[in-house]
């Protein structure tokens, strides 16, 4: 094949006697090297494009939500150009239709409450700072010739820069961001322009009326083409972070119990996206407040209560997160010990990881669930077994010789092992990872109190229905404010089947 | 004073007969209602506006580069203006000055890695932009008169889409999604406005030409003036939150001897900074690569190890604020006891903190730090330490009986307190929140030996400088990989003064 390249590289140069030459083989050697080194490149810079389709293939497939934006992107643009496009429309909107253009290029963003975000921000930014580029206009025309660019660019050099200091402001950056920068834009071209048009205020209507109609564009298709809204995202998001940290409190019963497999882990780290979720919360939380009803949501759904819980469930996930560092220690207790200990931290943790999936259902549903109190019942149950089984663990005989009612209640319910046959020698060092395991778990446990009011808030503040199956039960149980007081078995009502 | 209100709020109404008279009484209780209305919503309003300047007026105290930057915006607007009010400017860039002033609002951040990055996309994609709808627009033109708006629209469309898509890819949004965003404008405004004007080339150059102008001005303004480089920001944000875990650290153990106070307490939850800063390090790392070489960083200088530092960090940030629940539950242990481990724990939580300190320190002055493995090893003895107290601690008589050497030895020099004085009885319970307190105390030391190796890789790959006193010592005492294996007390040179 080398061969036959070089057959086909003969090159000829015409040279000034009009007689054309033959290359040196010399120079046959270098073009075969050359060949080689582009084909090579060309190689490394398709099989990059290839991989980039693919990453792109996938996360279509993943996320179709995405191509979908994309398509209503193509169609508002192509829809706006029409306005240059079709003769009466341009004569009615003239050369400002670019404006239109503009508008729907950068205001377009894949959520409703984003572009609606983006769309009010632009048109009060630009009427204020039009009106106010008018009046400061006006004043630099009526203080002579002299003055009007001192005043002019005063004027500006001092709007800009503490236009530019308030986006800084927190308050302003997370609503008004974007307007501040129209605000900005607009009344520097509005001052600037006015040095020379004289036709301002229709100018400024003809670009009103051109972001108007590029805005109005934005906001139809994007609220009528499969809508993809702030709100019900931060809603999903949330479930979802409650399922992922349910499913990480199960993974470590497995890992506890020593099955370990691949999906199992992969599913056991789901609490991972939980700890860096708050920028995203924030940023939803914010498009979601310009939202208008929809589906289940009113105007003024309660959006920053979700905050609330984002915010306790990220403090769950820090505690998780140091469990698993502690399953993956290795423990060294005796294994009659291990396994009896295990067996009640396993009963605490998928009784945990129960009312955390029971929140996230009644999340999902917008109900207020029926065996909430009850979860958390079983939940607290548990503590107090493990505190139980900890009390009487190394010094066992000593509880023994005086047994307090609760106790022998507790350790007649937990035990399957005889708690004799546990040596009272065994060494403190050797209990450790596993009473570290438990006392977090226990403060685990605490956390998730702590969510479980704060959804009781939510469904107070969002009027979710109750469930029609258990109304009767309801009206004794209603979804009080749980504190951690309440976490002693003699008042919490210990249920039949753990 | 409500009567001489009253009295002020005498009005006069010119009825059709030309006689003035006088309001009743009634409409006047009316009105007065209506001024104490108005006067209480003009105050809320003023104590509104007042607040907002208070926090302005803080924000700018705290932060004075904020200032700065509104100030550096403010010249920029006012020198692009330039080009409109001064005639032989204007003559030569035209009525495209217009985009000029709109590359300085919109391109002009407050870092310059920012600035650059968005100087160079906007370059870019309207470079790309142009040439393809150009190409478009020939491919267009020569299809006939029929088919040319739908060429145009199908491309454009086909264009928006895609491209909008590609703005989700996560490498591409990372680095060039403003570009993509210009590129999409640029194009659609070529390809419609190619539809009406004929001489596209010559806009295209105009364009490019003032978009130059003003991207320049930004540059050379956000590189001369207090430049703030992202790349810094990142260095010092890395630094401070070390020297904020370093305090937390200092903090639980002023906490675990009882001295509560409000600064301290302040100060101990620094670490909180540290949890949620991801998305910060990542965008500003993003900026960081745009930077040329400034001050000690070179062009190349690897951000992506201080975004694993990062990483590290939350990772030991995670882990200090389960270690604080843990000291905020009461320990029922018996106080010499209490006061025994509280030593050693104190011990190692200092001599973390002082690690970190050491860490802050060397990335700071970028310098090799030749105490880091001094204090990496005492942290490792204090670790050995407390783990030989919980061992010898509830079963000290077993411990006693069959004494191993490195155990007389770590006791020998730890015990402040008789050890013979703890009562083998002391229920484990009562222990718990201790031992838990500790056994995370030993972690912690393990995730700090991950950000040693961190800040130790980035000093191989940032080449930091040795320092010059200690240039014997470190021939010997290379900064080498530390891995939890060589936390033996044998290894580890143990020192003097712990």
């Amino acid at each position: 094949m080398g061969k036959e390249a070089s057959r086909k590289l003969e090159w000829r140069i015409n040279v000034s006697d009009g007689v054309s030459e033959r290359l040196e083989p010399e120079t046959g050697a270098i073009l075969r090297a050359w060949t080689w080194f582009k084909r090579l490149m060309l190689g490394g810079f398709i099989l990059k494009i290839c991989k980039f389709l693919e990453k792109a293939w996938n996360l279509a497939v993943d996320e179709p939500k995405k191509v979908i934006h994309g398509l209503k992107v193509g169609l508002a643009i192509s829809l706006v150009s029409l306005f240059y496009y079709m003769r009466p429309l341009y004569d009615g909107v003239g050369g400002n239709a670019m404006w239109a253009v503009m508008t729907v290029v950068v205001v377009f963003e894949s959520s409703v409450g984003a572009t609606l975000g983006k769309c009010i921000n632009r048109a009060i930014g630009t009427f204020l700072a039009g009106s106010l580029g008018v009046g400061v206009h006006w004043i630099a025309f009526h203080s002579g010739k002299n003055l009007e660019p001192i005043v002019l660019g005063i004027s500006l050099f001092l709007l800009a820069s503490a236009a530019t200091f308030s986006r800084f402001m927190p308050t302003i950056k997370a609503r008004f961001d974007y307007g501040i920068m129209i605000f900005i834009l607009t009344f520097s071209l509005v001052s600037v322009s006015g040095y020379r048009v004289d036709r301002l205020l229709e100018l400024a209507q003809q670009r009103l009326s051109t972001i108007a109609i590029g805005a109005s564009i934005c906001i139809i298709i994007s609220m009528l083409f499969c809508p993809m809204w702030a709100g019900d995202e931060l809603h999903l998001l949330i479930c979802q972070n409650l399922e992922k940290l349910a499913h990480s409190l199960d993974g470590i019963h497995n890992k506890t119990s020593t099955a370990k497999d691949e999906a199992c882990s992969k599913k056991m780290k789901g609490y991972r996206c939980a700890l860096n979720s708050k920028a995203t919360e924030e940023l939803k939380a914010n498009f979601a407040r310009w939202e208008p009803a929809h589906g289940r949501f009113s105007f003024r759904h309660p959006w920053k209560q979700y905050l609330k819980i984002g915010a306790s469930i990220r403090n769950c996930a820090y505690c998780i997160e140091t469990l698993h560092g502690c399953v993956d220690s290795e423990t060294q207790a005796p294994p009659h010990l291990k396994r009896h200990l295990n067996n009640i931290c396993m009963r605490l943790s998928s009784s945990s990881s129960n009312v955390l999936q029971e929140l996230a259902f009644a999340l999902k549903t917008m109900k207020q669930s029926s065996k909430i109190n009850l979860s958390v019942g079983e939940m607290n149950f548990a503590v107090q077994e493990l505190k139980h089984a900890l009390i009487s663990l190394p010094n066992h005989n000593i509880s023994i010789k005086n047994p307090s009612p609760s106790t022998v209640e507790a350790s007649g319910n937990c035990n399957t092992e005889p708690i004799t046959s546990i040596r009272a020698s065994s060494s403190f060092m050797e209990i450790l990872p596993l009473a570290t395991l438990a006392s977090l778990l226990i403060e685990n446990a605490a956390k998730i109190e702590v969510i479980v009011n704060g959804v009781n808030e939510l469904a107070v503040l969002a009027e979710f229905k109750p469930t029609t199956d258990n109304k009767k039960s309801k009206s004794n149980q209603s979804p009080k404010k749980l504190t951690s007081e309440n976490q002693d078995p003699e008042t919490v009502k210990i249920p039949q089947k753990v």
